[in-house]
């Protein structure tokens, strides 16, 4: 079986230089004689990928000099709890936009930690099919920080522009969309992202942390919890996910290769036009539930008109080497994660096939 | 350049078949037409690997089943954090004993955490060249876990049998030589190690944990740093590491084709020996500042008399293509690191480079 069309929302499909360059490396990196998975985290040859990782990042995504980059381990849910064990001293208080599952995840975990406020729900029966209005969200002006999600992978809503937090700094988890088009950092305290869509394989988180709120943030907590040390050894305190760092490098450069920020964002928008289009012209076979104006570009979410259509959707495409487009087990239906990574050509593979799916199933 | 003679303290070396596997595989895992690193880590295939790296780790380690084996991110130095986090309570006290600098960071963490007793410390103006004796520990018996580390890299000390705790759990950091000698049980409440020295690469940290500690571990932490959680939901509460497992579960089977815990402890005697001999026949070249009763097998440290002819020793050797034997840099000399992936041969290429360095330079 050759290569497959890989839509998983995450992990998901990386670059093929990516992995072909790791793979003709594999047991001897740079010459050194190892494989990148076997050199020490202190050698000069992986500080030098380490180092580099971080300073791609930044170029790319054009993040100001007044922010820190961190790589880090344990998911964006070790974030849920970093976030405020860091930000939040006692007596403080800091908002939460809660806008899908992942969302919610980190507003539960904030409260286990400290005083924190619901500024916006969007859960209707256990579902979050659209964003927040401005007006529907009501941020605490003492906050230390509001809390959203860029992009919600398991209903396919993306904020298309942030909303206005009165001066409150955004504390943001872009795990599902970072990198995919460009941001305005003004607003933003915090951002943060766990590889495994847009950046890399698991293992390593990416934390874009203001350098004052890495000089506020608190000094009580456990090295390896705190960002004021993490900052201070340069996410060298203790041997990081190595080889995912390193995998993230090549993606990295892959982004570059292909023209940079501007060039992903538009082949972005093209992506999710060529399905988006499709569910538009056939809006009673391709069910879309999500509000229009909260439609994600990474995720595209929709539902066939029966459970038996959706799986024979599945097992049809599957049969044309189409993979990993099965809705989250919570909502069903199908979804279609085009992250970075995944070509127009592929992309297209997959409009085609809804096409011709309707003609002999319409 | 060919394979080099890895001596890394870690990461460290991994055996040879482990990473020609995963190379041969890294576009095309399985016949899924995927890397291992781009396929979700909810699939039946991922799953597979990940629930047969636990069972062979429990096998292969004799882990008696009121264990449970969980696979974490964070490195031990997230340990030293969770442990205290998750089973100390208002009021509870646990005792420490500090034989090297990650002992001692355990120590650390664990006082901003909770009241915890220093037991013992073997602490000499920075260094720890030996164990302390069973006279020498003072465990508090009110404590619910005594904490140890198994083997100091640093340093080059090792348990050879565990103090006598009264009955007081031991709680382990294994992380370099977890599966390296064959374990009496019943006295460890919990043991951990990063995977970077005798699992696998970086990016997966082994928890055993006696289910009844589990069971009584605190209920108010956020998800991701709490034991119960993390069993409840066999450590897939998140995106894991995959690739590091996926790397560990190579490792663990490697260990198993070559006879499992039994032939790997009687190698790793044999390899120690083969070092040590040498050191011991010659201790005014070779200078061994371990007390010899708590020499490591793992990590073999000496001094020569000079610095410049520590320096010479290090590069005579990295000409014939040993490397990562430079000694860590807060205590100076040598440090050849023999974890279970190194073989005789290798092992024995060192030794033999030692008596012809004498012959030169002594």
């Amino acid at each position: 079986m050759g290569r497959v069309l890989n839509f998983y929302a995450g992990p998901s499909e990386l670059p093929l230089s990516a992995l072909e360059e790791a793979k003709g490396e594999l047991l001897d990196w740079q010459g050194t004689g190892m494989s990148v998975m076997e050199i020490s985290h202190r050698s000069k040859e992986f500080e030098a990928v380490h180092n580099e990782t971080i300073a791609l990042l930044k170029k790319l995504f054009f993040i100001p000099d007044n922010y820190t980059v961190l790589l880090l381990q344990g998911g964006a849910s070790l974030q849920f709890a970093m976030i405020p064990m860091n930000l939040l001293a006692a007596g403080n208080a800091a908002s939460y936009v809660v806008t899908g599952r992942f969302s919610n995840n980190a507003y539960k975990t904030a409260k286990k930690v400290a005083e924190v406020h619901l500024a916006a729900t969007t859960e209707e029966e256990g579902k979050y099919f659209r964003l927040p209005k401005q007006d529907e969200i009501d941020i605490l002006g003492s906050s230390v920080y509001c809390h959203l999600t860029s992009n919600n992978t398991i209903f396919g809503t993306q904020w298309k522009s942030f909303p206005d937090a009165g001066g409150v700094p955004l504390v943001c988890d872009m795990s599902s969309d970072i990198l995919s088009r460009k941001v305005d950092w003004s607003p933003f305290g915090l951002v943060y992202a766990g590889a495994q869509k847009n950046l890399g394989p698991a293992g390593v988180t990416v934390v874009v942390i203001r350098k004052d709120l890495v000089e506020k943030s608190r000094g009580d907590l456990p090295d390896i919890l705190s960002y004021k040390v993490m900052a201070d050894k340069n996410s060298l305190y203790n041997t990081p996910g190595c080889f995912s760092i390193y995998m993230m490098h090549k993606v990295l450069k892959w982004v570059e290769g292909i023209g940079g920020l501007d060039a992903v964002e538009k082949r972005n928008e093209r992506k999710a036009a060529l399905l988006y289009d499709v569910i538009d012209e056939t809006p009673t076979f391709f069910l879309s539930r999500v509000e229009k104006e909260s439609r994600s570009s990474m995720n595209v979410t929709f539902n066939l008109t029966t459970e038996e259509l959706e799986a024979k959707f599945v097992s049809d495409a599957k049969a044309e080497g189409i993979i990993g487009i099965k809705g989250h087990r919570s909502v069903g239906g199908i979804r279609v994660s085009i992250y970075n990574s995944h070509d127009e050509k592929d992309t297209e593979t997959v409009a085609s096939f809804m096409k011709r799916f309707i003609e002999t199933n319409g």
